[in-house]
């Protein structure tokens, strides 16, 4: 007997009928004998809805009230859940982030799990009932009020649940069935990778791969629960139930890397679109800019990425370019602009027609070349790069974005990923 | 310095801009210096709208989840509402039924108000903060599960609410202007009443008006909690702010009968089209057969009002006509049926074109001939009388419902209510 969490997102919960299909995925691990919670996120659409009600309310909210707003699309899921379970002769009940409860900081809008109390619901679970738990939402226990964990946190929620509960796995149904090497729809030849390690899935995360969140990967990777990526969309029927310890016969199974056997050198290429690229010509070349630049734009809350400061053409002046994600250019020229007499510059550029390309792999640690290999293939095609930024596992590169299709198949090629 | 609880229903929220409206009326009673808690309804159509999916998830339904579900609609009205107030510059926060916390009995779905914790919530208004709390809902204490009151049950809330906060008023917003003599839709010349006694309002509420919910008035009427009903449509900027002691200078105020210095003898005719007449024919005539009848219907909660029981023609049987909700018919009908064998009757009639009318006045107890009149003018028109039942303070007669608009309109010019 398996204990296992599966969290559904909001396309896999869009109406009732989808809904039914999810009970019937929960059935499967029901009739296997496991004990289930079920992690779920509001139906597609509702949130946004929400908020943007929230924006048409006031675009200054309250983080609180934009919390109190938001959470409240989970609660309708969980309780339609809930009923099609019970419906299907399965003991179920919804429990909301407040009832269970799952505590969270004050950090509104964005909060971060402290603790889930998996007791009381561990016990539910061993008499036989299923949990049906809302996704995304927390209570902060000082002042009692609702919080929400930010885009994505359901799976957050979903991995803490799974740690909580001691599970075996934490199983993540999405519309894909699994993790690839690339976008399948820039690479057709793209494979499914069956295992792959939690360092590199959180390198993918925040690459720009959409299938997983990454505080989720950081939170697996920390406590060690195996989670997997698994369609919702294929035939419950048709999938074997989780066996104790967690099995990985389907989807892609996220896990230490000493599970990962055939471990390739790269395992995957990311490709992120919401990049901007600033430039700030003539600054003084002195010490101390860098802190005048980017002190105020880290007060703004603003997250710098790459950095490339140029020669100074005549020992003075020299230019510095940096990227921002997309959504944050307006805030940060907004910052850069008002505090243009403090940091001293001549003119700012920018530009949205950028985009990050990343080789990520474990193997690299081990491997040297693989940086050097990368340049050279880009080069071959005229590509130009504009900007680098590398860890221990992963070697990213700013390039125009007209180019983004072309690196992306460039390297899945290079690096042997593309499926025979 | 007031306090006031206002209140606002679905179409009053109905979306952002409503929202603004309201919170302008909000406005309105805070720069008058009132201490100001509002209760919110869910925005028009979203609790049909949670219901159908609940409903679509299975016909048989836990009430615990159904509660779950549908209580989400205020959570999102209220959020918004202290977001736009917050926007104008007032204080506010929202409270859902949970965090006051509005404490009931049991019975999801027509849960009942035991107890709402006013002190902290008073605190906070005396500090200049708006309370903004959710209509309709609950916590039940013993499983920490959520309630909902049933249908009105806002009205509810908010007059709980005040009483908790010992109000000077509680303030309905609808988007009538007030209690009228009649259905002005029926009776051009139906007057507005500046005034109606508890207990009026309470029949009228159970025999048809829709403006207040029959367990408001009642909650009202037992802690003489003066409620006040008015148009949420008036400009914010028109009305006149609440004062102590609460004020009646516009729209209908809900008090002591002892305020009404002109009392009428009646105040007005209400009526109800959701009537369904059944007659069970050829019962035999014996004691205990009401019991046997009736007895079924109490344990499947079918409500019956009218009972008519006609004399035997033959001294052994005799035909029973009773009333109920039209929309309970299939439900009663069903109870009947499989209870044929225990009962005993012939066949079973049943008919839904049939209307309750209604005179209502509390006058009626100190002047006699109300109900001859009523019969006289009824039969003078050519209106047949189906069943009678009478209280203290009023006389319903059930008659065809082809005959409803003309029987309203001579009942409302014979006692003289017409507008002149």
């Amino acid at each position: 007997m398996a204990t296992v969490v599966m969290k559904f997102g909001g396309t896999s919960v869009a109406n009732v009928e989808r809904i039914r299909n999810v009970a019937r995925h929960v059935k499967r691990e029901v009739d296997a004998g496991n004990r289930v919670a079920v992690v779920v996120s509001a139906m597609s659409g509702t949130t946004n809805q929400l908020v943007a009600w929230v924006r048409e309310a006031s675009m200054l909210h309250d983080a609180r009230e934009y919390d109190a707003v938001v959470a409240s699309g989970e609660n309708i899921t969980a309780g339609l859940l809930a009923i099609v379970l019970q419906s299907m002769g399965i003991p179920a009940r919804s429990w909301q982030g407040w009832q269970i409860p799952v505590i969270t900081d004050d950090a509104h809008g964005a909060a971060r799990i402290v603790e889930i109390a998996g007791d009381k619901l561990r016990a539910r679970l061993d008499g036989g009932e299923v949990a049906v738990v809302t996704g995304f939402q927390g209570l902060e226990p000082e002042r009692n009020r609702l919080t929400t964990l930010g885009r994505g946190g359901s799976d957050t929620s979903a991995v803490a649940l799974a740690i909580a509960l001691k599970a075996d796995i934490c199983d993540i149904y999405t519309d894909v069935d699994g993790v690839y090497t690339t976008d399948p729809r820039i690479v057709p030849k793209a494979r499914r990778l069956s295992k792959v390690s939690y360092e590199e899935m959180l390198e993918m995360a925040s690459l720009g791969s959409k299938v997983l969140h990454a505080r989720s990967v950081e939170l697996a990777m920390v406590y060690k629960m195996r989670t997997r990526v698994l369609s919702s969309f294929v035939p419950p029927d048709q999938m074997p139930p989780v066996r104790e310890g967690g099995n990985d016969d389907i989807g892609t199974t996220v896990c230490d890397e000493d599970e990962i056997v055939e471990q390739q050198i790269v395992s995957g290429i990311a490709y992120s679109k919401d990049e901007a690229k600033i430039t700030l010509r003539k600054i003084a070349d002195k010490p101390g800019i860098a802190a005048g630049i980017f002190g105020p734009l880290a007060e703004a809350n603003v997250n710098v990425d790459m950095i490339v400061q140029n020669l100074a053409s005549d020992g003075k002046h020299t230019d510095m370019t940096f990227t921002v994600l997309e959504s944050e250019l307006p805030r940060c020229l907004d910052v850069l602009k008002s505090a243009k007499a403090a940091i001293g510059y001549g003119e700012i550029v920018s530009s949205s027609d950028v985009v990050k390309v990343s080789v990520i792999g474990i193997g690299m640690r081990s491997h040297a070349g693989v940086a050097a290999q990368m340049f050279k293939a880009l080069a071959a095609k005229g590509i130009n790069i504009l900007a680098i930024t590398t860890s221990e596992i992963k070697i990213s590169v700013l390039i125009d974005s007209a180019y983004s299709e072309l690196a992306v198949r460039t390297l899945h090629s290079l690096y042997g990923l593309d499926n025979e």
